[in-house]
């Protein structure tokens, strides 16, 4: 009989949102009358600005007709879309990236899950802790961890981001191949500074490992001096590749657009002595298993490149940076020590008590739902997320009903 | 330094389509004055239908109110979707699927690709030949195979296709774990009989095999006695998965979408002594993966499946398959023995002389560009692919220009 890979059966179910909705709705059985205010999931309420809709219903109009029908497109993406993005994205922030090493795609969960197919199997990989399960998930199905225990895989490193370091942790102190970052971060919403960026990219070029950077919040950076891009540091390009999204910024959580910037600098071992561009491996990967994104979706992706979209991707991410403050004062108000909320749209908080407890409290005390950080890994014991996307009278209403409950 | 995955080195350089490009380039260059007629690539040229131009437009207002706005959609895609994919494509014909069965996507070529990750590495895998070339470069990359020589890799099993066994081959006379099936067979048109379906779901279920059924062309079945799905054989249901698209019957091949049929019913060894459903684990895969198809998309695809839609579909591959009947009579005419272009939209030429040379003989006589059936494995040498995806009025002058130049 046909055997699956072995490698999923180490998959820890993926009991935090379960876990999540099985208790939100034992609270709505019993409180028919209060439903709770969802400040859980990283999803956006907003709808699509003006230019978005605009690109797609042009795009729908040039379908309808044979002198503009697109079918099947570069796997790459659109030229069109490529240079958009290098330009404001990039150039802009003085990060010398060709559109030849940008690929779209239709998701940064995609390209951040699928990377690690270009990777040996006995590859040694650090993620951070607490941590975006899908760095993890796709290591343990690839077969590069053991077995699941008090919260960590065997066999991965892991950097601990705490109060001591700011939520920032140091390179590893041991050698590793690949490090998976994301700043700002998901979940503790802290940013890195370019100093610590450097000592991730010197740590690197030392080591010969490889950087997956994921800046799906960078449009949240509002410090100029903060990096929104890896490749601002020097020596990035050697040794890094970069996850973009238009999920949440663009507000295309259901249109779905994302890109990844492969330098084609970074070179990689071979296995025989050799070296091999990582571009090669990537766009080898994507021509053999990816179509490319929709064109319609990339066409009201390239919209938010515009005079236009660009002015309404301001006012979208300030309207959600604009709820991330009223979170974190009004938390900070009630005496939690608060990291995040500030250049990206999540807060992060300690609670004081463990993390599932704070849950139920939020939950049954005021009727919020938020996450427990203790989901994202042991690191997150004591902390939990709180989320910026909702309607701002979401928003306010669910810290006026924490602040009255817990004062 | 990080290592690559060695496998990809085994993978042959895809000089099918490059040699094409640069044969017909430097044909461009000598004759500037006749450009030639494309009848190589698989792509639709007739523009999207008004039902899925309306359902995008639809969308795209949709998305542009909150109140109808939408963001993560599910994974497995909109239940609207699959419950009408249901009804159409199987109920209709008796085929007991349910749309918890369904996964929709933004690809046949991703799902494809994408399944074999649910495997052990050293699972025996089966391809047609001549085949097309995702089902055997993602199992070379995931380590399944040897090196290539002669047009095949070590250690994949190849059914040849031939003219002797009427471009069906039998099952394998050998134990293999995974089949790769594709009828409407691209490359090389042909169709499956219930009778030859159902003796490999026999070999099957006897072997504890399991078969991934691509039916991408499945829409252009008009003999009521083919089987368009592999579920309408009695067991499938225990040992088969089912790819469909909405490319080429509805012009989406610019849009992406795509669905796979894993029924609840397949269960393959776990390793250790017991079994798992085959569901879990893609369900798994998916959500760790993939965020879901794009909504506009979807909505346009569910409106393929209402009474204008099912009719436009009708519409069009009626179009195609009207051009496919031109191509096949006129090198039937001209003495070629021909497969294919009667439910289906390509044509199987036996030119009678290496591939590459009649390619040659068309490009440079006729000008008009064809795929050499060689490109596709060593059983298709001799062969040639004519693509029914083009214009009436290209596809009979192409006709026309090779009946005048051969005759």
């Amino acid at each position: 009989m046909i055997t699956c890979n072995g490698n999923f059966a180490k998959l820890r179910a993926s009991y935090l949102f379960s876990e999540i909705a099985a208790r939100v709705s034992s609270f709505e059985s019993g409180n028919p009358d209060r439903p709770p205010i969802k400040l859980g999931i990283g999803d956006v309420t907003r709808p699509l600005t003006d230019a978005a809709v605009q690109g797609l219903h042009a795009a729908a109009d040039e379908m309808a007709r044979a002198e503009t029908f697109r079918g099947y497109g570069p796997e790459q993406g659109y030229r069109f879309l490529r240079e958009a993005i290098v330009r404001r994205d990039f150039a802009s922030r003085g990060a010398a990236i060709d559109p030849d090493e940008v690929f779209v795609s239709d998701g940064a969960k995609c390209d951040t899950g699928n990377f690690q197919e270009l990777f040996a199997v006995d590859t040694v990989v650090a993620v951070p802790d607490p941590v975006y399960p899908v760095y993890v998930d796709t290591n343990v199905m690839a077969g590069r961890t053991g077995t699941w225990s008090n919260g960590r895989y065997d066999g991965l490193h892991y950097m601990a981001a705490t109060p001591e370091n700011g939520f920032v942790p140091p390179p590893p102190d041991q050698p590793v191949d690949l490090l998976y970052l994301c700043f700002p971060n998901n979940p503790t919403g802290a940013t890195a500074t370019a100093e610590q960026l450097q000592a991730y990219v010197d740590y690197a070029r030392d080591a010969g490992a490889l950087i997956l950077f994921d800046a799906a919040y960078a449009e949240f950076i509002r410090d100029d001096s903060i990096p929104r891009s890896i490749f601002e540091l020097p020596g990035a390009e050697r040794c890094a590749v970069e996850f973009r999204s238009f999920s949440k910024t663009a507000g295309f959580t259901g249109l779905r657009c994302a890109y990844t910037v492969v330098p084609r600098a970074v070179a990689v071992a071979d296995g025989s002595g050799g070296t091999v561009p990582l571009w090669d491996l990537w766009m080898r990967r994507q021509a053999t298993k990816f179509n490319g994104a929709s064109y319609p979706i990339q066409r009201a992706a390239a919209e938010m490149y515009g005079e236009r979209g660009s002015a309404e991707i301001r006012e979208l991410s300030d309207y959600y940076l604009a709820n991330a403050t009223i979170i974190r004062s009004a938390m900070e108000k009630l005496g939690f020590p608060c990291t995040g909320g500030i250049n990206s749209p999540y807060v992060w908080i300690d609670g004081g008590r463990p993390s599932w407890d704070f849950f139920d409290d939020l939950l049954n005390r005021a009727g919020v739902v938020v996450t427990p950080g203790a989901g994202f890994g042991p690191a997150g014991e004591g902390f939990i997320r709180i989320s910026a996307f909702n309607d701002r009278d979401r928003v306010e209403e669910a810290m006026d009903r924490i602040s009255t409950s817990l004062a």
